[in-house]
């Protein structure tokens, strides 16, 4: 049973609380590995630093990933436990947006029936097709489990989009020359200086933002320095933590 | 059985990911409440923004602490699941080191097990004497279970040490007259705007740092202003985000 109900209604942070209790949730059912708890607690301090507002930096980079998902030849976009807890519709939403786009569930703490489970999930969520079950595939550099993947997913993509990854894996697949986005709160963490496109953004608000990018017409294409973009994340963040 | 063997030797952050298991056994342990691990989350984020090191205004925090502490007439160490999962020896060396101070469990999600799983954990760290199984006084202003705590301990309490304390629990106990100095690792956080004294710092590297300042001999007293060393901790992070 959920704790939720235990939130007292006059605490300031309710909404942030119900969301925590929700992650807690998934968590027992199976779906996020506990220390995904703690990767969403980082989330939350860094989007404190936000104002927990997108920032115009994210919508720069939520258009430039665009751009490169819509001129992909094999985009996909990777989901974990985290991804599926926070958002499963939102990510359906892109996928529908983008009929080329693959799903593929693929975790740092891999289980077969968390898998199963967050296919499910996604399944119920309105998806048609997940891949993830049947790994076939090794990312080249990486030592345990995380390094599976599906070769028509993961393993032949030349544009993936990997919201919350682990830094050692974001790495990895720029080693295998893979153009990678993700969208990550912390502009200092590995992941968000080695991906070629950094949303530093919350997932459910980054999410409906870029459907409607894949949804748009395309602009022109802009120069793109993502250096540039976590610089100026870094500098906002920086302005309201001593504001 | 813990997931920390499978942590691979070659990643990056391995202490980082050892700790973070050792939160998520605690959980499993029935010490730590899930939604603590999400604590611990926001605690590692603002600790990047401190490179992970105790900054000068922590330790001039912890000289003021150690000072309301050894002047108080009943200070009282509060223990949360985090606490006690991350520093049990280290609270047990602040109480040896003030044998006047009472250690508490007191807790936000409180469950009779849960308390009785801390205060025996706390004993086989070699405390004394922890108050908090039986209840017998309630923080006026705070609904729901949070509100329990011991009158010999809390209640009566002068100066109370609360590390990783809620906010709203904070600002009841400033509104009961208590002195409050908590250790705290966002300055933006609502405890550490409420609270006297806030050691902005890791709880593990601040404590033994504590436990030292109250064997030492008291220096003079100094002029200390709480607001000042929160703007200027938050002016360092700001300084390491952008550098």
């Amino acid at each position: 049973m959920s704790d939720a109900s235990n939130i007292p209604a006059d605490h300031p942070r309710a909404a942030s609380l119900r969301t925590r209790e929700r992650m807690k949730d998934a968590v027992r059912d199976g779906l996020v590995h506990p220390t995904g708890l703690i990767a969403h607690g980082r989330g939350e301090a860094f989007d404190y630093l936000l104002g927990e507002k997108t920032p115009p930096e994210a919508l720069e980079a939520i258009t430039e990933a665009a751009r490169l998902l819509k001129s992909a030849r094999q985009p996909v976009l990777s989901l974990n436990g985290n991804v599926v807890a926070l958002a499963a519709e939102a990510c359906v939403e892109v996928a529908k947006a983008h009929p080329k786009l693959r799903l593929e569930v693929n975790l740092f703490h891999r289980t077969p029936e968390r898998v199963s489970k967050l296919v499910s999930t996604m399944r119920a969520a309105g998806a048609k097709d997940v891949l993830g079950e049947k790994p076939d595939f090794r990312i080249p550099g990486l030592t345990s489990d995380r390094a599976q993947c599906s070769k028509a997913g993961i393993g032949e993509a030349d544009v993936v989009l990997v919201p919350l990854e682990d830094g050692d894996r974001c790495q990895a697949l720029k080693a295998m020359g893979k153009t990678v986005i993700t969208i990550d709160l912390n502009p200092l963490s590995r992941t968000a200086r080695a991906a070629d496109v950094t949303i530093v953004d919350e997932l459910t608000r980054a999410l409906p933002l870029l459907t409607k990018a894949l949804r748009a017409s395309p602009g022109k294409a802009k120069k793109y320095d993502n250096h540039d973009v976590l610089q100026r994340v870094k500098a906002r963040m920086a302005g309201l933590l001593t504001e």
